[in-house]
């Protein structure tokens, strides 16, 4: 299928007071553009389709459906892009013309997992609200999760230099300051694909969402940069798409740190241009030092 | 009601190995917790209970009756604290133990609002789905909404130390480095309630919570401090709670300035030790620089 891309804007300029020290001044500021998107299949067969509202999330505009396709795919609703016969904004009954609602039709008689959709609530009954099972029902709904993976040789200073190398790329982060960032880089430290949104899971998932319609998951050769911490959410995405190696600017929880080591995902956090911390080591990233 | 407060651990120490340059070492390294907790209410008549399940939320253990109390209030389920029959952790059906369901026992009689939980759908058929439309439900719901607020006068330098005190008095974020804090405030600068959380959401829901159940709200002459960015979700929440001033250490998103406005909030962001800009002014809060 060919994507519409329609072209939103993402930032905003507004008029600001400063208060510094004891002065007053007035400036333009550029706000980054925060509004709901909310994400719909269609399924069943050629004639009797269901619509189904999936999720409303609050993004930045912008590369809309790769958001929408990487979040059916890390949350286990679809497999392929293959089971995807469309996917487009919806004009909105309104009269604010905003580009709001993303609809994913599914080919004819293929159907979603949906399940996931409610897999909060489901799992509740045998125990899902505890941290382990929430990493066990990953686990059953991961593509990629028990593939073999091929073993990475990286240098130390390759990590160092991604921080940066993210930030240069960074466009709208560096007139904002108010965006989180999901890149993606080769095992050289090359910046493959970038990401930007006020949510770090819609970063994520606009990334993800790229490489599932591009075909080119499992993203297990190359290095995740997550600008900010690294929480459960994010590596249960990271390893929905097979990523093996993740490096956060922040730190990671307690939780995301357990789904690396159960994942045999590389986990690194507090990088800094010098240094970072090693939470979760995969036999297949080996990181040289010297 | 009697709350029956469990000690919840938050912080977990891991093994971790360093890489600097080219050196390679190890310590002992001390992660924020993060684990799923459900919130799940009781309500009806003494003789037909139903039990709803409400929310699934990753949040770091501690002050999970404060959050699950914030929760329903701010999502606007329920509006006062008197409608709570009683709030406890339920044990779960497993060996591991731990306490992540919270419930929450309804009076007799009592109508929780549902709708609010399912607002993302319901309202999408009106256009919920554009920012206006979101802005316009959270009135529709806010008990405060319409309050007629106190004229509250603060220094500037007021909020120039405000940073520094969240910080000296956040003691798992000095230990992690992977908490959200959010602080409150009077407008002397005194700090009154902190709460940490690796979901910002829910630190705000456990210092909200808080409130609500020692019946202080509104919070409409203290300051609330976000420890990062201002999100609508956010503001969202501090409306809720009455809250008429805020102050942000990072950047506010579009919508977070457009609710702030709409609701007469101060927005300050990008607070600093001798400097922040203002979003958002509202005539009840005079801020004085000299």
């Amino acid at each position: 299928m060919e994507i519409n891309y329609s072209e939103l804007v993402s930032i905003k300029n507004v008029s600001v007071q400063r208060i510094e020290d004891a002065a007053v001044s007035s400036f333009l500021d550029t706000l980054s553009i925060e509004e709901p998107l909310e994400i719909r299949i269609t399924y069943g067969s050629k004639t009797e389709r269901v619509e189904k509202n999936i999720s409303v999330t609050m993004r930045t505009p912008g590369h809309d459906i790769e958001l929408a396709a990487g979040f059916l795919f890390t949350e286990g609703i679809i497999t392929s892009f293959e089971d995807v016969k469309d996917a487009y904004h919806v004009k909105m009954n309104c009269l604010s013309q905003k580009q709001n609602i993303v609809q994913v039709d599914l080919k004819e008689n293929f159907s979603p997992n949906l399940m996931q959709t409610d897999r909060n609530f489901y799992t509740t009954s045998s125990c899902g609200v505890c941290g382990k099972s929430s990493i066990q029902s990953i686990k059953t709904v991961s593509s990629f999760g028990h593939l073999l993976k091929p073993s990475v040789r990286i240098e130390a200073s390759v990590f160092y230099q991604l921080p940066q190398k993210l930030r240069m790329a960074q466009s709208d982060f560096a007139a904002t300051g108010g965006l989180h960032a999901s890149g993606l880089f080769d095992n050289k430290g090359e910046l493959i694909l970038l990401s930007e949104d006020v949510g770090r899971h819609n970063a994520l998932d606009k990334l993800i969402g790229q490489s599932f319609i591009n075909k080119s998951l499992p993203l297990n050769e190359h290095i995740l940069l997550l600008s900010g911490r690294a929480s459960f959410e994010l590596i249960q995405k990271a390893a929905m798409a097979g990523i093996s190696t993740i490096a956060s600017i922040g730190a990671p929880s307690s939780l995301a740190v357990e789904l690396a080591l159960e994942f045999n995902i590389t986990l690194l956090g507090f990088l800094k241009e010098n240094k970072f911390n090693i939470y979760s080591s995969s036999e297949q990233t080996v990181i040289i030092t010297a």
